[in-house]
């Protein structure tokens, strides 16, 4: 059943990639020597073009998609864009995007915001203009049964958060089928490697989910709309300028999504309430999580 | 009991406060509606004397210290640094950090690294050399039973992670007392917020404990050591990067702290193991906590 559910998805997380985990060893509270896995973090350099752009402390895995994803979620590369060539150096760990016409940004990182949630951190003041153009799906819908079967078959994926914790994960669904799920030690990353495989395939965004680990601040309702995704589903819970920027925008917004719960705070026409859950659905999916 | 806690502390959170949280309404997993208390998430805009440095997405209490707090933990500031003046105006939301010489840091701004963790993200390349020259306290230790008392009284304090939940909180100790209890959206602003207390209390940060909910992350390691408190305690897990900058300066790494367990990572010659702890205490701050 495992395996299946592995196979479904066309990006898993890779928790015996001994390149994303190491064992450490400290003591216990009895003093006593523990050895246990933790996640890795690396800082990799990204280029656009010959103009240095960030540093980003990541688990390492997709640099590529990562590079992209980051590129496009800070509005400094667009859809329209044409990627010519991306080169990642495991050495140096740099990774450079290079495009067909050059890119200018330069006065862009002169305004920086810094965010709430995780890990991103540079966010800059035009993307709010973006934001307002953004158009998302009306005809998009989410089905309470899609929900619990997603929520059910996450939770049960192997992952990294299951072996060393510490991590966030990000998974893009279509319907009750999770397709790509992404984990890193900062939530926008896993955010942003999902948006740079989605540009990589060219991915309908408009009957896509987007589920997350994290707590729905302002900037991942931003990310999710800015990416074209019309329902956007957590088991944390919500900030109050992430609920008002979902209502804006029409987002679907759902959190505290645990078994048969969740919470909707924004977009509720795009919900069909198809099922009754069964109660070990919910004690199960509970159990493999919280434990 | 209670109250006697929070008497204790001298900044405490205030989850009663209307501006940090709002009642909104969703509806449920039946359809129904629901009416749930969430957390403000307001854009603080920073000044440092005539230069804007940041917008910061806050819950917005305390921005005076947060900007303290930040320009500190950012390098753009240090404890030699002679502060005049910080003027905050809650209608356009801007605070003004105004010093005695002027400080020029815009070479700065180039080199910005997106980090892991929360919130925070723009974290400059040279505060690493500050970092590693950094020493700490050698004399500090933590009783095992001193560390059971703070998790406890920690965990059973009102705050708005208990009202509102997806927040994140940090907590100055001394020894088995809480001292100040700081909550934010973004867990590197209950840091800076805690920083900028510091500084404006002239605290003497070699006997003090930092407690966290957040993740034990590479920046939050540099950020406890660049704040010169010799012992960081965190509920959640650690990450591969930190564990090494924690051995690296000599920081005592205590993690997945629950009720009588912990794992310590680094530092372990500061823990005292004095005590055996009784059930009820883990039972009860397993109880308060995760519930």
């Amino acid at each position: 059943m495992k395996s299946n559910q592995t196979k479904n998805l066309l990006i898993a997380p890779n928790p015996s990639d001994p390149a994303l985990s190491q064992s450490v060893v400290g003591i216990d509270h009895e003093g006593n020597p523990v050895e246990t896995r933790i996640v890795q973090e690396r800082a990799i350099t990204l280029y656009l073009n010959s103009q240095e752009v960030v540093t980003i402390m990541t688990i390492g895995d997709h640099p590529e998609l990562l590079a992209t994803g980051y590129l496009l979620n800070q509005n400094m590369l667009s859809n329209a864009d044409s990627i010519t060539g991306i080169d990642y150096d495991d050495d140096l760990e740099v990774v450079v995007v290079r495009t067909e016409n050059s890119t200018n940004f330069e006065d862009k990182m002169k305004k920086k915001v810094r965010t709430s949630g995780c890990a991103q951190g540079t966010v800059f003041g035009d993307i709010m203009e973006n934001f307002e153009a953004k158009e998302l799906s009306k005809a998009a819908k989410i089905k309470t049964s899609w929900l619990y079967a997603l929520t059910k078959e996450i939770n049960t994926t192997p992952s990294l958060y299951l072996e060393a914790g510490a991590i966030h994960g990000c998974v893009l669904c279509q319907e009750d089928r999770p397709l790509v799920y992404m984990e890193d030690v900062g939530r926008h990353n896993a955010v942003d490697k999902i948006a740079g495989w989605m540009f990589a395939n060219k991915i309908d965004p408009a009957n896509k989910i987007f589920y997350t680990t994290g707590r729905l601040t302002s900037e991942m309702i931003i990310k999710t709309v800015m990416m074209g995704i019309p329902i956007l589903v957590s088991r944390s819970g919500f900030t109050a300028a992430g609920v008002e920027l979902a209502r804006k925008s029409g987002l679907t917004l759902i959190g505290r999504a645990r078994g048969k719960r969740f919470l909707a705070m924004s977009g509720e026409h795009r919900i069909v309430f198809d099922n009754e859950v069964s109660p070990d659905i919910e004690n199960e999916a509970r159990r493999k999580r919280d434990t």
